[in-house]
C-alpha cells in the first residue's frame, strides 16, 4: 500500500499546512534527540555521566514542550481546521494529521513547561539509582527516588484531570493508550484472570509436563548472540536500518523509521530469555521501521499507542517465537549453531522448553499464561499509589503479598521483586497494563493474518517470515496514528477486540503441549 | 590547585552575570548533545540514520547558534563589561569568561544563522560519502562534497574577514587557533622543514637500523584492545567518566568533563597504530576530564585551543608513549597479554620498532620525524583551495606532487592519499597546522615538566604516570580558556614557544636509536 500524501493539497492553502507540518516536524526532530540520549544512557553511557545527561535531557525535554504548546502551534492548528480545503474530507491525509495534532495541543498545553523539565531530570536520575538500587538489591536506595515519582505523577494527573467517575490512573494511561481508563482495564482483567487461572492450573495440575532439558544448557554468550541475530535478521529486523546491543531491561527506541535501535540481554542459562526478549523488541522495531518515512514527525508516521506496539512485540515473541513451526527451523539453526552443546535435545525438548508454564518472578521471563498476572498486580498498585493510598515504603509488601495470592510465589528479594521493572523509574505510570491489552491485540491481529494467509505458518518451518511482516506493515504500521487502537482492530480483524482469540492461542498450544 | 569560583560576586550585582553564565550553559548543553550525535554516528548508528542525523545535527547547530548570538546575549555581556564589580579585576573568574564570551559574540554574529544550519547539515553528508568514498577507493564520489566544502568554507571566511595583508585562511583559522595567521604558520613551517628534512635523511642514510620484527607480528584484535585498555586506564583515562570505542578516524568528544569519549582502531598486523591512537587520544581524553566541572558551559571550563589539545594527545602519544621508559614497563605487560605471539622480540625490537621512521603515506600511521610533512602538504593545499586557486578535482594530482617532493613517496591511491582525513569532510579547513603546533608545544610543556620533576621518567618503567598527568591538570587543564595558547606555554614553561625542544626531543631519541 503506497500513499501520495498532500496531491489534493491547493497551493495557495497550503501555507498554514506546512508551517504546522514544518514546526511538529522540528520539535520531534527534538523528541527523536531525546530518545538518543536515553538510548545511549541505557547502553553506553559512562556512569559518572549521568548528572550532565539529566540536564541535556530535561533541556530538549523542556524545548519540544515549548515548541509543541507555544500560541502559534495553536493558532496554526485552528487555521488548519478552519480551512475546508485542508481539513473538509475528515479521511485526508491532512485532516487526520491536523485532528491527531489537536489532540496532542490541548494535552500537551496542560502541561506546564516546569512540570515537564522536573519529569525529564527526574526521570533520568530516578532510572540511574534505580539500576544501582536494582543490582545491589537495595530497596531503601529507591525508595526516595520512587516516593518522588509518585508524588510527580499525582501532580501530572491533577494537570491533566480525569473524567467524572474516573481516577487519577485514567489521566496518565492516556499518553500510552488514548481512551483507556482503570475501570475499563479492570472490567477487561477481572475475567481474563480466572479463564488464565483455570488454564494455569490445568496446566500444572496435568501428569504431563514438558521437558526443561533446553533452559538447563549453559550456552556461550557469543553464539548466543550470532543465533539471535540471525533470527532477527530472518523475522525481518533492518539492520541497515536499526543496531541490536546489550542493556539491563530490553527496550526499542525509534528515532526515525531509519534508525530503529533494540535491546536484549543475554545469561548463559537462559538462551529463551535472549530469543523472547530480542524477537520482542524486533517486533517493536518493526513496527517502527514500517512506519512511513515521508510522515516521519508527523501523526501519521507514528505509532497508534503503546497497546498496538505491544502487541507487536508479543506477536514476534510469542505467536511466532513459541510456535511449532518456528521451532521446525529454529531447531535446525540452533544445532548448527550450538553444536555439541545441544545434540542432546529433542525437537520436543526445545519446543516444549520453550512453552513451559509455570509461576515465576520476573514478568520479562515469564511465560504466556502467567504473564498477565504480573501486570494485573503492576496494575493494582499503580492505582493505588495515585490515589495516593500507598507510598513506595510500602510497595515491597503490598507487591509481595500480591505475587503469593495470585501466583503461590514467595518474592525472594526486592530486586526479583518490586524494583524488577525501569517504568516507575523513568516516571511512567499508567503504562503496564498496555502489556496485557498488547497480548490480547497481538492473539487478534494475529488470527487475522493466517486467516488472510492460511500458508503463513509453514513459511516459517523454512525460515520464511515475509508474509506475516508484509500484513502487518500494510494492515498496522503504515496507518500510523490514522485510526486509534479500538478502529485499527476493528479494521484490521473485522472484529472489537476481544479476549477469546488469546484464549484460543494459549489453550490450544498449551493442551497439546500439557495433554490437556 | 582548587578554584573557588564568585566568591567575591555581591549579589546586588551578581544578576547579569548570573544570566549570562545560564544562557551559556543552555547553548553548550545544546553543543554537548551535538558532540553525542557525531560520536554516535561514527561508532555506532545505522547507515541508513544518515539522513535524519543530518536534520538532528543541522537542527541543533542552529539553535545553539541563534542562542549564543541572539542581541540579548550581547545586552548581557555589555551590562556585565560596564560593571565593575563583576569584571573591574580583569583577573577575575568572571571578568576571564565575560571576555571570552565577548569574542565568541563578536564572531558568532558574522555567521548567519542560514550558513551555521548549511555547514552542519553538509558536515553530516559529506562526511558521510566520504567514509563511503574512501571504503571503495573511489575519489569521483567524493568530489563533488569537498567542491561543496570549499564553496562553503569560502562564504565563511569572507563572512568573518580577514585582516589587511591576510588571506581567506586567517578568517577560519580564527576557530582552531586564535590568532593564527597562514603567514605566521608558513614562517615557522619552512624552517621546520628544513631541520626535519635533515634528521630524516641522517636516519635514512645510517648504516644502523632498528629493527622491523614487532611491525611485523599479527596479534588478535581482542587482546590488542584488552592491552590498550590497559595502557589508557594506566595512564590515566578515567572509565568512569569515559569510554573508548573502535570507529575508522580515531577522534575524543568530550560532552562534559564527567563523559568524555575517545575511540581508536585495531588493525591485525599493527599493534604500533592501536597503541599510538589510543596513546593519542587519551591524552585528549585526559585533557577534556581534566578541566573544571564547576565551569562546564563557561569558558574557563573549555579548552585553550587545538593546538594546546593536540599538545596533550601529541605528549602522551609520543613523548611518553614511544619513550625507553615507557616500554621497559609496556614491554614487559606486551610479554604477558600476547605471550608466544611475541616471545622471540627483544626490549631493541620493541622499542626500535615503535621509533621507526620512515616516509610513508599515512599520517596519523607516520612517526615523529616525517609526521609534520604530512601537515605542511594539507595546509598548502587548504590555502589554495580557500583563495579559489585549487578544486576539488585536482587535489589528488596536487597532493601526489607534493608527497613525491616532501617526502619521496608514490601515493599508492586516493583512499590512502587526499581521502585519508576525516576534516575536509567534516568542513574543518585551517585545522591542520593545529597538529604541528601541537607537537611544538607538547615538546615545550613536556620539557617544563621533566624540569619540574626530576624523576618523571623513571616513573613510566614501573607503570607509575600520575606526576605527569598531575602537572598537566595543574599548569593546563585547569586553566580553561584564561590564557591564549602563546601566554599558557609562556606561563607553564618560561619561555615563548619554540622549535628548539622538539628538535632536541627528536633529534637526541633517534639519535641514540640511529647511531648518528
Amino acid at each position: 500500500m503506497i500513499y501520495n500524501p498532500g496531491m489534493t493539497t491547493s497551493t495557495t492553502t497550503s501555507t498554514n499546512w506546512d508551517r504546522l507540518a514544518e514546526a511538529s516536524r522540528r520539535w520531534q526532530t527534538i523528541n527523536s534527540i531525546t530518545s538518543l540520549l536515553h538510548w545511549d544512557q541505557e547502553t553506553k553511557m559512562p556512569s559518572k555521566g549521568i548528572d550532565h545527561r539529566g540536564r541535556q535531557v530535561a533541556l530538549l525535554a523542556r524545548m519540544a514542550h515549548e515548541e509543541a504548546t507555544c500560541t502559534e502551534v495553536g493558532e496554526m492548528i485552528a487555521a488548519c481546521e478552519a480551512d475546508d480545503d485542508l481539513t473538509g474530507n475528515p479521511d485526508s491525509d491532512t485532516a487526520i494529521n491536523v485532528a491527531r495534532l489537536r489532540r496532542d495541543y490541548d494535552r500537551g498545553t496542560k502541561l506546564s513547561i516546569e512540570l515537564v523539565g522536573e519529569r525529564a531530570e527526574l526521570a533520568t536520575k530516578a532510572q540511574h539509582h534505580w539500576a544501582k538500587a536494582r543490582a545491589a538489591d537495595d530497596y531503601a536506595q529507591f525508595e526516595p527516588w520512587l516516593d518522588k515519582v509518585i508524588d510527580l505523577n499525582r501532580r501530572m494527573a491533577e494537570a491533566f484531570g480525569w473524567a467524572e467517575g474516573g481516577e487519577p490512573w485514567d489521566a496518565l494511561a492516556e499518553d500510552y493508550e488514548a481512551g483507556c481508563t482503570a475501570a475499563w482495564v479492570e472490567s477487561v482483567f477481572t475475567p481474563l484472570r480466572e479463564r488464565l487461572q483455570t488454564l494455569l492450573d490445568a496446566c500444572m495440575g496435568s501428569s504431563t509436563q514438558p521437558s526443561n532439558a533446553f533452559n538447563e544448557v549453559c550456552l556461550p554468550v557469543d553464539k548466543q548472540e550470532a543465533f539471535v541475530r540471525l533470527i532477527a535478521d530472518k523475522i525481518g529486523f533492518d539492520f541497515d536500518r536499526g543496531r541490536l546491543d546489550v542493556s539491563t531491561h530490553p527496550f526499542c527506541s525509534g528515532f526515525h523509521p531509519t534508525d530503529v535501535r533494540i535491546t536484549t540481554r543475554f545469561h548463559e542459562n537462559n538462551l529463551n530469555d535472549a530469543i523472547g526478549s530480542t524477537m520482542h523488541e524486533c517486533g517493536h522495531g518493526i513496527y517502527e521501521q514500517g512506519l512511513r518515512t515521508d510522515m516521519a514527525g508527523l501523526p501519521l508516521g507514528t505509532s497508534v499507542s503503546l497497546g498496538i506496539h505491544e502487541s507487536q512485540s508479543r506477536m514476534w515473541e510469542n505467536q511466532v517465537g513459541r510456535s511449532d513451526t518456528f521451532w521446525r527451523w529454529a531447531c535446525e539453526e540452533l544445532k548448527s549453531t550450538f553444536g555439541n552443546d545441544v545434540a542432546h535435545l529433542s525437537y520436543d525438548d526445545v519446543y516444549g522448553g520453550a512453552n513451559i508454564v509455570r509461576p515465576d518472578f520476573i514478568r520479562v521471563e515469564a511465560d504466556e499464561a502467567t504473564y498477565n498476572m504480573h501486570i494485573m498486580i503492576r496494575f493494582e498498585l499503580e492505582r493505588l499509589m495515585l490515589k495516593g493510598e500507598l507510598n513506595a515504603a510500602d510497595v515491597p509488601e503490598a507487591w509481595n503479598q500480591r505475587y503469593r495470592e495470585y501466583l503461590g510465589i514467595d518474592v525472594p528479594d526486592n530486586a526479583r521483586g518490586c524494583m524488577q521493572d525501569i517504568h516507575w523509574s523513568m516516571c511512567a505510570m499508567g503504562y503496564f497494563p498496555t502489556y496485557t491489552l498488547g497480548n490480547l491485540y497481538s492473539a487478534q491481529l494475529y488470527e487475522a493474518a493466517c486467516d488472510a494467509n492460511p500458508d503463513l505458518e509453514d513459511g516459517y518451518a523454512k525460515g520464511e517470515f515475509t508474509a506475516l511482516r508484509t500484513w502487518l506493515n500494510d494492515n498496522v504500521h503504515v496507518h500510523g496514528r490514522r485510526y486509534d487502537a479500538a478502529t485499527l482492530c476493528e479494521k484490521a480483524t473485522g472484529k472489537p477486540l476481544s479476549a477469546d482469540p488469546l484464549m484460543r492461542h494459549l489453550g490450544g498450544k498449551l493442551s497439546a503441549i500439557y495433554g490437556l
